[in-house]
């Protein structure tokens, strides 16, 4: 991912002394694995596990430019991991040839995928915890700011911005829970072999190793199946669509003719580089773009599942490229929508113009529902308030003036009818649900 | 979906009838409930209810052509079965006009929806549990059907067919896992008006029609979030994808130079207008490319998760084309699949033939193990290996012969590396895993 | 596709009877090809086209029936023709016998669905040159009709409500030559057999079938390669896209704040179920909806392009749902928004009111422009500029009078900088563009 | 893109640098452009071009270090470029101020895009040119490389690995016009200002840019349409496509039981880090996951076309990451492709075992023609094939030896019917076609 939208946090886990890192994390334990059930030497395990490379920028180029040689990047891995031992150990003592003992380079390289994907899965669920607690901070602050509520573009009827963002907490909350199901998907590993009968490693190293990082062994062929990986691509593409809704809203909202509510705006900045008095929701923007790649990169990842035999290596160029990007888009995403949102200048006083401009139309459903209570046929109540509805809005007159002077209207019935504050008295329903939210 | 990859079950819960006989359903249901907490004389209710229309094809055509003049198919709906009330009762009592009371046509819209998606849903679990069954019964079957394993397309270590289907079963498990999240994810509903605030109506309303339906209600805009109907495709997708997987293996596998399986083959059937000997795996074919539309439709889906503020009607045309094709190929594939793999022709000993046929290479990896345990470093190691697999494989010789006559090979290494029992001895740990399945 | 989204037209192109009958009728010109190449008597190709079944519902019902025998439904299409043809000359003449004579089937079934597609993309055309006229008109109809021209959805500077559809219009015209373009790539056709090498047939009899239908022959295997089709559902999904960027337009100014433009609607027609005022964008929302799965379609098709060697049969089942429902979406969609053009309401005094309402900031770069040129370094004049913009934004008050009063502003610069016409006078540019459509 | 997928020409265009020296063009020849009509003092223009900054890595750094003030590039870019100018001149003399003068940041922006994106196409035309020539060489060397066709990976028919290759060059070539047209599409420029109307910069400033840079003005709103940018990416993914089509083509055919040809293995490769004998098609598989990204691009791509109003922002996050990353990746994609065809090791002898292994009936279908030629019912013709067919392969013997003791036989068709010279007789058809490519 290109450097705007990477996080620190995903660049510390998708880096590559991190995976080089992990690499040789999992060697090491292997080989400690592999001294526990007494085939290779404990004294030699613990050689390896003191003379090996520190996982830094030089040992990764060392990995890069032995695989000029190899072509084949664990290859090389395994080359470099054994000189650097022999070389620390100043003799070769035979420790050195245990490493990657058994294993065949995808034992390694998928466990370390998956480690890594569990560590951004990780880092993504702190970040939607976050999220969701600046929602339902912004929910309860706006529990009762009156505005309009939308369908199609055109008023319908009267909600609260509190009531809104409710909902979008608990939306995002859904994504947290398939956040941690696809977290739990990916935290597994497999030492299990070319093939993944064990053939050459027992069962008990992978268990160990897999205990030692915290990730499930799971019966596997060459490589871990990728339905595994596509689902934690679909929860990053779900939060991305998420976070889309929510900023498609606040950049309706932001509308010059609607200006109910607008970005943050630091001193110094430019909104245009020609028309100065621009404030646009560019944050709001970028997150909508950035949801359209979110959901691309699903797609590609999910047409890795079908790969031929016990594994071809189709998938590892797009992982390669979409692994790392989705887990920093998605977080991206989330941050810059949390800090939208924290920013966010909401105008409670533009809300009610807007609400008032629609003539008190807004009101019709409960007209029509008091005339059937009344008494009258559904079908006549509904032409009485279309004709009404219809004038009002096409002579920008008050609704309710034009409904009193109508003879087929029983006026007792207007009062409740335009009551604002009962058509928004069960908004609790919604938001007692905040209260399970984690 | 076309006739062809349609089937029965989806086509109950999809077709016109199914779908304007729930919405009558949710209809009376409300005005029950409206009837419950004293708005709707109860009398009304009992003759709504007695005088409801049946959803046949009549009532069908009679809301579509209805829906001519209206351009507005809910409002039809409610015309139709409030003139077919007052036409069964031979008067109106007054009782038609309670249809729809307080209710917005997604209110009842959106609440069928996910009642067609919620049996959908239990439809496709009923089918892959079916699924697992076939698959769960095939890996047992071939537990010890020996073949070798396959990277890369190229041979790798020995496998058995066995363990092969048992990582599938193991797969369409998970599948099940999102499946079930699915359902349950969709499995909601709501009455709560025009833009979720309950303003017309009370939530009981809500909570009697969702009990009698055994659907959730849950906070909403004017509709249901779309993250949940994204859900449910996205597991559509995935079980595409798995089934791909296997429909891949498969195609493989009945190559002409491999043929190590056939798909069953009745009497009468051509494979070729043209060459009469061929038998072809059109099966597994046809679910390679059903796949690829199951994946794109949940593309489509998660484009209507970003509706405007308390909803567009984007999503809707999107919804009558992607979630009952996705509900009708998720089942046909799985169908098919199903019926591929009780039908398939196992071919053991071409298995064991094709296995035979790269030179006993297939054993390198332990051969290579071995000389390390022996002493040499693994560059020796594999040095050796390689040069003698390499001539091997060029030659067209037993790779073991050439190790025999090699001075550097310590020769009693060899018994135990070229043991196929030993190198298949751990496939117990995959197959106890599907003593867990469902 | 379902009837709601279908157009007569491409349902006459994609109906069975169509298909079948197109079969039917490339086996009969087959059948003279060989005639004139001395391989099938005359008198037999005679008597072939003078015998031929009428390909109506009860012979697409006859193909199908056989088809459940045959699991095939070419052989079967044959064995139903060979035996009409018998029956209708009441004796087996020999005659019969030739039909599909040195063809595989892929050599009829994929000439016939190009002549299909070509047919297709004749209608498209057709249609897309409608809506292009149907945009001009609109386009030199609001040629001065001067409205707010908004980037991030707010107000930026005076535009034409003319000149956007005049871009509309041109990129209408670039989807007609993207569809040219694949038209030309579909109209293609094969008859060189099971692995495209001319076996059984020599390239006389495809060049006679060609030539009567008005297709190209083309090198291929056993199929026509699958780019062609891909490229033709890129130009459906392209024209998608545009046609989403109208529909988008037209659900901005309807929203109730802006007003700018109505969808018509027409007598009897309910905005809402329940809200009897409401007149909502939705021919445009369904045509956004659509486009999404134009587009998805799209990329179910670029996976059918790598079939496995000389032909597998998965793009088959991709493509009997996605080519007939992207032809019918492409064309539903161009029509809908024709309509939705044609009866469009453009409210011309709304546009005023809403230029008017941003305090004359639109012509804030003017304004800079201006300070520029009489000396000013950028930066200053851009600090006067966003110092007076911000208050009048903020203050709600007349920018031009604000301008006035600021002693850094010589005034003698203003009148031009707020002279609307001076700011539309280059239109012309783009309008002339339209003089050179189709 | 990630450096392992990148091309250094690609990076050419892309870089930071190459980005903000576009830039910088354009503005300088903008304010050439306005001293040619006499709004910029020729002096000033001269001024600004001689003072000018070079685009390096300083001036990258320096743009960077402004944007984090104004959080705006292009603002920040300005005031870079306007100090730099006075500081080279020692003194501001005046002629700074007019850089930008009159234009908007899209101006430039999307200019600069459109010329990056017209380089892109012109790299991938030469890339693609030098990969036809390499399929034109490799189809005519194997223009009698005779090998078994296949189709649903099941023999069908011989064929010649030139013939396979031929048709890959002729799809290559249909790659080549559209990434012609895509280029010519994208080859665009606009200087009309804030929302395309030319209120601050007449047309003819923008027709002096456009010359000068070999791009043609477009109307445009503030920004170029983007169905533009679509097509550049459709040609892109559709490259892609075409190379998995040989790709997976290839890694068929290095299948151990295929084995008819083999991906070059450089001295010192490692095949596998466990299995020294491996050598795996991972050129051909790595190609076929790419062009699995570059649908995906096209897809992020296409919904970007439905900008809001004028224009809102969500497209540029998107085109930061999918337009350099598939400009790169087809490079990549189409070099690969290059260099495995340039290396790649072909079999005859043993595509000529494979073609001898299916016991002669791959000429099942002359067989048929000839039986029915003779006289026979196509039924009758059929059934004997076919009983023999199945014979020949279930019992793995010789099927003409079958054939010539049928008494159904007519002898004397077989050796016509066998003669693999005639069913290869017409290639010339698809070779001459090669004849027209560029």
């Amino acid at each position: 991912m290109i450097p705007r939208y990477s996080t620190p946090e995903m660049t510390d886990v998708w880096s590559d002394t991190s995976k080089w890192g992990r690499y040789l994390e999992v060697e090491l334990l292997a080989t400690e694995a592999h001294a526990e059930i007494g085939v290779v030497p404990a004294d030699d395990a613990a050689s390896c596990r003191a003379n090996a490379p520190t996982a830094d920028d030089a040992f990764v180029e060392a990995i890069l430019e032995r695989e000029a040689v190899t072509d084949h990047d664990v290859a090389a891995f395994v080359d470099v991991v054994q000189s650097a031992i022999i070389d620390a150990a100043g003799v070769d003592d035979g420790a050195a040839k245990w490493i990657h003992y058994g294993m065949t380079s995808s034992d390694v390289g998928d466990t370390v995928l998956c480690w890594q994907l569990r560590d951004a899965a990780d880092i993504l669920l702190a970040e939607i915890d976050r999220l969701i607690e600046v929602l339902v901070g912004l929910a309860r602050e706006h529990r009762d700011t009156v505005m309009i509520g939308r369908t199609h573009g055109v008023h319908a009827e009267p909600t609260t911005f509190g009531a809104k963002v409710a909902l979008w907490a608990l939306q995002v909350a859904r994504d947290r829970t398939r956040l941690q199901a696809a977290r739990d998907t990916v935290a597994v590993m497999k030492l299990s072999g070319a093939v993944g009968t064990y053939s050459n490693v027992p069962p008990s190293v992978e268990a160990f190793v897999g205990n030692a990082l915290g990730l499930q062994p799971v019966p596997a062929t060459q490589v871990i199946a990728r339905d595994r990986h596509g689902e934690f691509l679909y929860a990053c593409a779900s939060i991305g669509a998420t976070c889309e809704l929510m900023a498609v809203e606040l950049r309706h909202l932001q509308r010059t003719e609607v200006r109910e509510a607008q970005e943050g705006f630091k001193p110094g900045q430019k909104g245009s580089s020609a028309m100065p008095h621009k404030r646009n929701p560019i944050s709001a923007e970028t997150v909508s773009g950035l949801s359209r790649v979110l959901r691309s990169n699903l797609l590609a990842g999910l047409q890795d599942v079908a790969l031929w035999h016990e594994r071809d290596i189709s998938h590892s160029s797009v992982e390669r490229v979409v692994l790392p990007d989705s887990s920093h888009l998605a977080h991206y995403v989330m941050r810059r929508m949390g800090r939208l949102l924290s920013n966010l200048v909401v105008f409670p006083e533009r809300m009610q113009a807007n609400l008032d401009a629609s003539y008190g139309l807004v009101f019709s459903q409960p007209v029509l529902l008091g005339l059937v209570a009344s008494g009258l046929t559904r079908d006549d109540a509904y032409r009485i308030v279309q004709r009404n509805a219809m004038q009002a809005w096409d002579d920008g007159v008050d609704f309710r003036s034009l409904l009193e002077a109508d003879d087929e209207v029983p006026n007792d019935i207007l009062d409740d009818a335009f009551d604002l504050r009962r058509s928004l008295s069960n908004l609790d329903t919604i938001f007692t649900q905040l209260d399970d939210l984690p």
